[in-house]
Formats: structure tokens, C-alpha cells, sequence
């Protein structure tokens, strides 16, 4: 009886390993034949799966996106509620989501020299935009956000925050700690509320 | 007669060959291979003035270190003068600083895993936050500066908006703007000066 291969979780296979060799080495470590070793593939074998190194960090970035967007729960939510469950949980308040910065930090770097990658994060990074302005804006509706500074500097300071801490927590982390996040969190609300 | 080699020319030549793959390409263009063939070097040669590729790419982020240096005019100033001077020039506010940011993310990605980088980052985040105390401190004894927030959060702040802003300059110019950067730094110094 022929072997039935699972493609969808052969190529899942890829992508925790991949997931591994950046955590744990960072970019250098995840090469083409790094990664068909520690898969337990020949070389080529990995082309069946990924056709282009570029797809496999693509796809380990979207899992670095997806492990984010389980830790934020949101049905229900609007507003201000909302707005902080979002911006909380996507922090680096753990080692988990440390890890993940580590993804992000490697994808950040490719995709300054690759078109494709770039494509994806622009589009992450509008749908996030995006979202930021419909929590403050409802949050506005509901008397809850009185605060006179513009919703665009507003979304732009949650993702300069949420990105400088996604570096620091890695690269400094004994000065940029997991307190001092919430801390700016917890100001930057407290502001939201005040004209 | 024989030639005369200038030891440190050759090295800051070396250095300027990999700040330019490195903001042209990225680190993945920055082989010794390509270092060594871009400077005009047998691959081998390169060793005779850098011992390692680690030695390589810590002489051009001192190079970046030493470009922020440049921009940044304290003599003379204090307090809140200083500390505004201090947050707004190493902002990747132009062109080139927007280049020194690349070479930063570079940095960054490799001190991961090299604690010879690691250690070199520490000390200039140390230094950075230190001067950033020194600053708050004066601008509290001057009056200038009021607000209840602690200094520790203050300097993390910077620190977390400066790093985001470096790299979201890079990989998403089109939405963290500079201006924006700009209204960032002036709604943080508005709030130092009220309690």
C-alpha cells in the first residue's frame, strides 16, 4: 500500500522547524539546508512543499500573526474594551510572544529586499491601522475617548510602542521589561480619557 | 619604494563597503564573499584588517552610532534643551538616518546570537538611558519638567518610540511618517511640563 503523505502537515513541519532554527539562531541559522535537515528532508525535498525560502518565511510569519490573533479575544468587544484587549495581548508580555518578536524581527529584515514580503506586511500592517481607528473611533461614540489628540497620531504611538517593545524585549530586555509595558499601556489609556 | 598602506583607511573603507550592502541589500548581501569583492580584497585579506565578520559589522554600527553622535548638539545645553535635542535628532527623521536604521536592524538581528554584540548594545542602551536620566533630572530641578510619570517609564518611552520608529521608517514608511514622529515627540514633551 503507497505511503499517504499529508502535504498540509509536511508543510506545517516545515514551518515549526523554521520556527525553531529562528528562535533559536536567528536568521543566519535558517537556511535552505538547515531547515530540509532539521525537517528530515533531502535538499530538493523542501521545493515539494515551499517552492522559495521567501514562502517559507512568509509562512512562519503567518503563524507568528495567528499565534498573535489567538491571544486576542475580541468577539463581543468595542471601544475602549476593545481597543485595550488589543493592544495588550499584542505585546510581548511573555516569552511566548517574545518568541514571536523574534519572527517578526527576521521578517522585518527580509522583507526590506523582497517585494512579496513587504506586500504582506503593508497588508498586516493596515488591517491593524485599520482596526485601531474603529475601537477609537467607537470609543469616541461611547463618550469613553475625550482625549483632543488625532485618532491617526494615536494608532501610529500603539504601533511605534508595540513594535519598539517587540525589539527592546529582545535585543535589551533587562532594561525594557515587561512592567515598564504595561506601565506605558496603562498611561496611554489613562490619556485617552482625559481632553 | 615600497607602498604605504594606511592600516585605518582600509578599514573604514571596508566599513563603508558594508554600510552600503548592508542598506542596499541587507544583511543577506553582506558576506564576507561580497565585502571582500565589493572593496576590491582577495577573500582572504579581508582578515588582515578585521578579524572576523562580527568585527565587520560592529566597526559599521559604530559607524551608525557615530553618524547619530554627529547629529545630536549637546554642548552647552541642559535639562529639558537637551533631552528634546537628544529625542528629536536620533529620530530617523531624514534620509540617511532612515539608512542608520537599517544598519541598526541588522545589528540587532545578529547580536541575538553573538553575545560580543549583545554586550556592545547593552552598553550604548546604557549609556543612551543614563543620559536620558541625567536630563529628566535636570529639567525637574529647573522646573521644566512636572509630570507624575516616573523617569524610569519616561526613558523607556523614548526608548521604545525610537526603536519603532527606526524600524517602522523602514518597513511601513508609507504610515509611520515622519511628521507624525514629529507630533509623537511633541505631545511627550507637552506632557512633561504638566503635572
Amino acid at each position: 500500500m503507497p505511503k499517504i503523505i499529508d502535504h498540509d502537515e509536511r508543510r506545517s513541519h516545515i514551518v515549526d522547524v523554521t520556527w525553531e532554527l529562528i528562535t533559536q539562531g536567528g536568521i543566519e541559522a535558517a537556511t535552505m539546508r538547515e531547515i530540509a535537515a532539521a525537517a528530515g528532508f533531502a535538499n530538493g525535498a523542501l521545493k515539494l512543499y515551499f517552492p522559495s525560502k521567501e514562502d517559507i518565511i512568509q509562512a512562519t510569519y503567518e503563524r507568528a500573526l495567528g499565534m498573535m490573533r489567538e491571544y486576542v479575544e475580541l468577539d463581543e468587544l468595542r471601544g475602549l474594551t476593545a481597543l485595550r484587549e488589543l493592544c495588550v495581548s499584542s505585546m510581548p508580555i511573555d516569552e511566548d510572544r517574545i518568541a514571536a518578536g523574534r519572527v517578526l524581527l527576521t521578517f522585518w529584515q527580509l522583507s526590506l529586499t523582497n517585494p512579496k514580503l513587504q506586500d504582506k506586511y503593508l497588508e498586516h500592517i493596515r488591517s491593524w491601522r485599520g482596526l485601531l481607528h474603529r475601537y477609537l473611533a467607537e470609543g469616541r461614540e461611547d463618550g469613553d475617548i475625550v482625549t483632543e489628540t488625532p485618532d491617526e497620531q494615536l494608532v501610529d504611538e500603539v504601533v511605534l510602542i508595540n513594535a519598539g517593545a517587540n525589539v527592546m524585549s529582545l535585543v535589551a530586555g533587562e532594561f525594557s521589561t515587561i512592567a515598564l509595558q504595561r506601565q506605558h499601556l496603562e498611561s496611554f489609556f489613562a490619556r485617552l480619557t482625559r481632553p
